[in-house]
């Protein structure tokens, strides 16, 4: 009689912190155990060769989230957690986002009905905050955090959803009281208006020109502000998509100084540069986002911060606009400006293996920072730890089984999202998920998804140990 | 038929990355299983309200090292392995110091008839290099390196043992050929001497005039330096016992630019400070270490660091002399000054137990952190990972099982070293080890040593990969 | 026959650069010699053991500046320019200050309605601009730059005032395209917003509180931002009445890389403390500005970074409120919360003998150091040098005879002011402008102050040389 | 009857504070007065168009000073100071350079004899002390400093000369105690030695290859430590020809600290890179000095610090050297290996014009920055002002009359000393002087030096205010 629902056998085994060979067995969907020569498994996966990791956990990525622009999210649910699942991630926390006006339990009650009945991996909900009125301050948001959503991104860019100063103390302090980790989009609105204006009146209206409209000080001004925010909150935040050097030294002097200043970045800043916005025509458009991608040295110093410990999680930001569309990066037609053309890029499904390739393979990072960076620390992040983002008993059975070896040409139609490109389009990596499990059950397999469309379990998330404020006081 | 030598259950296991609930079983020595519901062992262990940990792995001890002053060390191999496992330190690496004029093998001869019969826990050996001859560098070094012995100690200060800029740079250059782990003492030799003679000039010989004698600056200039050594050779570097917050500045900034440089705090800049050295008649004694405890302020700053990512392990430095003896502190009588009095202070008992009441009982950093702290990191960093400092498949079944409630108030006659007096008399502290297993076997039970003199096993040190240099180029 | 309207004879001249024992000669107002054994004047000024430096130029005060909450300036032309002579100040630059909706041509007509026929010394304007329309911008600002009003001020925060960034943006933008000197007020107003009401929700409504509702982060944060917006705008700019180590960071760390950024620091936070803000009752209110006072440790890197190179001018920023007055500090009452006490202190007259007697008598400056933050600086920062601000040939006879060792003690009731308080009472002083030249005319004599209000003549400011942008190109 | 032995008449005047037309009156070789319309003069000097500025003082030149490696200083006191008169400069001050062994008092009255009849104008001398012993430190320096030699460099590297922490503490102590300015050269002779061994053992022999031996980390953490020593010696110190960014960014901490480290930089780093060591040949030698000149982003730096406040002098350090010599740049042939060429560029004539030219003409400096950087902040740092150094009523008149838009293609064969080559031929200036005046006499006319030998005299110099150590108590 089978001991295990399922036993991964003969693989090499990685954590946060460790790296070992053993078999792990599954039951109920959960990790039962770990260790040598286990009983047999109703299913039995052989992983010699292969690495046995905790399936991704993508801390940062849009699905299906409607726009004030006329724009569209390529991927919805369903598109968007099968690329993310082929992509070695086994949890996603996308966005419930927040129109002004709405209230944003309104705003939650459509993601979920948005989500429910797509996903095929299991997912959570970000909030966006974009009207903090006395109302969501004072009840909706602590509720809301209460009921498991226990992470929210407050902007300070973009008008439709940009707060003031006094706004975001007042989220910060609702985040220590009630326990959120508060995510902070660090630009500033301002200064990107100002440059974008002098950038059209001068007719530079090509996609290179993004990069121009939100130069690094625009960054590391708002990310000064954000920490000055924190500070006098006494709360933890975490900086997103965090683009290169200058915004990077204020985080790290923060940390030096104390404080608890999380980081994120993306691998879009990893591999791409600003060169990329220079391409042919329109074929900038493919990779606007912001912050931008910066120059090769802002692009190393990420990486030496990625090596060292100045941030904690790399996520895809993924924000899927297709490029020869109406509805996408061509919202404005063929010369769209660049200040039109929707922000993002897609890349839930190569964020696993750049890093990989980049990092590990290439030494920069070793294998267990990479499962930190990817998987553990996001969960932790979210409150979702110990149920994702480890291979630990008891915890959810998220598992992937990566070929470290595989070689891959990154090209578009190896992809499951619904985007018409990718920005990493002729990238070689090394590595590449080959079988995935979620719950115990096998998603993916020979890089085919195999799971039903709502099969994926919305996640209450736990109030993070790390959003709690620094000790100060014995 | 057990299916195991022993098992751990029911208790709370941790590692670096994850804390949860699981039975840990043993065979032959090594973790073979961790999992819910394990099989039988031949041995049972009920971990029921307990936490089950890695054994600590403390980087830094000195037991039975001869010294030119005439003074002794308190502890041999017995008395101190015997204190470390009582505190929960399954691994020490003390040092094989190097006299000026005597081949570094023959060092290493000596140090293992030292430990030969007489060590209850493992071992490995960091050797402290002081006569960095040709021959050394070219030849004995690498071989010792090659042997195992892969981590050396580097002196920046002390007269017999200092080395100049020049020979740290040969030695530093050895690291990086040969794979090795280099820790560096970061004083200023000539600044303590001009300051010990000016305070001796004035008639200031008390205890507390040690302070004095090596001030911050004194550490941080060398700590400075220490690193533009490091980023000449190409190579990381450990600093060792970092007190305060102008050498951590240096070590923050060094991290920032994206370099290799770690760093390890000991208990004694944890709770202790520089008033310590101030108490009655020749009290202060006590707590003469180098670099000594310094004020609130550098505590709290070592604290933050911990507690951010400036630190990688926490070490005792246990340094054991006796108080009433004129082999220890008193060497050259009742009014030995303060540069007489032999440097150093016991704590390879307390090590774990401070660091988890002051850390992990008051909030300051969580269990995973402590245990990354006091066993992973020092075991990743001495070439000694995966065998110790993880609770993972295959590793030496190398544990504690911690009491995290008990409350105890350290006295020095609880404690096994073989020192009249500890430092931290009077301190209470929550949780406190209460079985100590080194590879599976029972050492430590009901706080009494019950393991044999001479069962502790030298350990070969692999290349660690922490001393690998950067990749730059891609 | 006299060769001079006026000679200063056997005094030791001071400028920014030298000191030296000379006599000077006047003709025409202004100065036409300087050296040994000039021939007779018209008048002859013994000033054997005096020293001879150039009138102080007060670059930051508030004279009869009409307020929006109903309180009043103590001081107008006349009383504040008097008060200034009697202190050693021959030039002011108060401010023509905006009221949102009126015409920045209109204001600074109704600023000289108000001067005209009062002042005793000469002054020029800064503008304040607090409503930034496309035809100020366009328009009004650069012809009255043109005009010789070659400063303007720029609020952060103060309702009534603030600015957004991109209001601060387009202002400097005009500063570095028409050649003006922007002065920006670095505090952010959300910051104090926030924290305002969080005092006042829990009843702290007492005088102390107004520091709290304004700590050194609210400066710093809007300090870096102002640095941000300045290099975006590639022009340099000037922050006036920095309080303390944070802010003064930022501007260091501006001033290393490169930029062109000026400071200011005044009397206030070289000897006042956040503890002045503590008396009995509601004294408390007679300190209260913005920034307040810090603590000493503040204040002793004030010093620092004044003894260095950080600042570059030390202004009064006197702002003359009535401490028992409904339309002074008691505005609503004997009770007057914080938030309603009208910001500022009174100094025009105390701001040379404090820096003298705490910066060059104790050592702290040179005599050179201290003409050159007090006048010479001033004038070049606001496009007045050579015609003020030193002793030079040419150079308006602006001339203050002062006594180096007259000990004062500083009480209101010797002060010129029509304040009725100091906050530097009982403060005893060690010199004292003695005799006070004014174009050659002896405006202060013995104490007094004998010019005919309306003798003090309105200056055309040129375009200040520190106001242009860095050559970068070679 | 003449009022003035000389009148210079109709110049602009320039002083550290301020520019102004007027003329300049001598009596008795001393400025004896500055006016409009001065009296008549014996001699008449025209000065129209011109600049009348005070003459230059080269706080940094080598001449006459023997080597220990069989090499020729190429100028001694009279072809030195010729071409430093034609240059502009009416002071300088060279080293008297105490050898191992010998007696500090016999160095100077060696040095002295070497000065003696040949000097063309004024000079001081620095003391070199490469051999501090207690004879040294308790009579013989102190009782120097007191006649009149106040200041004195420290070598941290070069064989001959280099001085351990220990005996710059000692120094600096004497520094301290008896008043005097300590010049220290800051690169790390451990560090230069490793790197100059390994590159020999490379065969790179080449001249370019001198400045991978001393890279700028060779220089920064010397100035750290430099910087510790003056911190823990409680004095003020002077690096002297900084080259990069690193060290400037050490000297720029520290003054943010508030510590008194003055910083000197050359016009080799000002113009040269380390690209003009990569000559055809051996012509890299020409350029050899120490440190090396940097690449152009490090010369951006010091041209930064330079208009900021961070340095405080700009020196020639003159250190004459003949290219095709066998007791020049080829000692030992004609491809002598870059660690055997003697260091050092000349430089003592095209001092000025080069600060000028590419200082204040275009645009990065003012000329009272020029003035300041070039001669007023020499005298104050060397005791030597207000005798030198300034346009001041009783200064000695030496005075330049500089035509400021004159082109010159530098060429060394318009240049008056006695080297075979200058770094900068073929460097266009614009600006260049045209006469100047020693103590009132002409000693320069048309470029030519019309001075007799001897006329020079030597300067016993004041303790400097400026090496007096910070007010900190109050
Ligand atoms: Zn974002
Ligand atoms: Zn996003
Ligand atoms: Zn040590
Ligand atoms: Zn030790
Ligand atoms: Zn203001
Ligand atoms: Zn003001
Ligand atoms: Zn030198
Ligand atoms: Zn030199």
């Amino acid at each position: 009689m089978p001991q295990f629902d399922t036993v991964i056998r003969h693989g090499t085994l990685a954590t946060a912190s460790d790296v070992f060979a053993a078999d792990l067995g599954v039951i109920g969907g959960r990790i039962a155990a770990i260790g040598i020569g286990l009983g047999p498994g109703a299913r039995e996966i052989d992983a010699t060769g292969k690495l046995v990791l905790p399936g991704g956990v993508d801390g940062h990525c849009h699905l299906d989230q409607p726009t004030s622009d006329g724009s569209q999210s390529a991927d919805d649910f369903e598109t968007g957690t099968r690329s993310a699942a082929c992509g070695g991630t086994t949890t996603v926390i996308p966005f419930a986002c927040q129109f002004k006006g709405q209230s944003l339990r309104d705003a939650v009650t459509d993601y979920h009905r948005r989500a429910d009945g797509k996903a095929v991996i299991d997912y959570a909900f970000h909030l966006i905050v974009s009207d903090p009125t006395d109302q969501l301050l004072g009840h909706d948001l602590p509720a809301l955090i209460h009921d498991g959503y226990t992470s929210f991104k407050i902007y300070m860019t973009y008008d439709d959803m940009k707060l003031n100063d006094r706004q975001v103390l007042e989220l910060l302090s609702v985040a220590r009281r009630d326990g959120a980790m508060a995510m902070i989009h660090a630009e500033n609105a301002d200064f990107i208006g100002w440059l974008t204006d002098k950038l059209l009146a001068a007719g530079h209206t090509a996609p290179r020109y993004h990069a121009d409209s939100r130069p690094m000080l625009v960054e590391r001004e708002a990310t000064h502000r954000a920490i000055a925010m924190a500070e006098l909150a006494d709360v933890p935040i975490l900086i997103v998509h965090v683009s290169g050097r200058e915004a990077i030294e204020q985080i790290h002097w923060a940390q030096g100084r104390g404080m608890r200043i999380y980081a994120e970045t993306c691998p879009q800043y990893l591999v791409l540069t600003e060169h990329d916005l220079h391409g042919h025509g329109m074929e900038g458009a493919k990779c606007i986002c912001s912050p931008p991608p910066r120059d090769k040295a802002n692009q190393a110093a990420v990486w030496d911060a990625l090596a060292g410990g100045t941030f904690h999680i790399v996520s895809s930001d993924h924000a899927p606009f297709r490029y020869q569309d109406p509805k996408g990066k061509m919202l404005h037609g063929a010369n769209t400006p660049f200040n039109w053309i929707p922000n993002g890029v897609p890349g839930i499904e190569t964020r696993l293996p750049i890093l990989f390739s980049e990092g590990v393979k290439k030494g920069r990072i070793s294998l267990q920072r990479f499962v930190e960076l990817s998987a553990t620390n996001p969960a932790k992040m979210y409150g979702l730890h110990p149920r994702k983002g480890s291979l630990a008993i008891g915890a959810d059975a998220d598992i992937v089984i990566y070929d470290p070896d595989r070689k891959v040409t990154i090209t578009n139609s190896m992809l499951h999202h619904n985007v018409d490109y990718t920005p990493y389009e002729g990238l070689e990596v090394t590595g590449w998920p080959e079988t995935v499990l979620s719950r115990g059950e096998v998603v993916v397999e020979g890089g085919t998804c195999v799971a039903q469309p709502g099969r994926g379990a919305f996640l209450r998330c736990d109030t993070p140990d790390l959003a709690r404020p620094k000790v100060t006081a014995v």
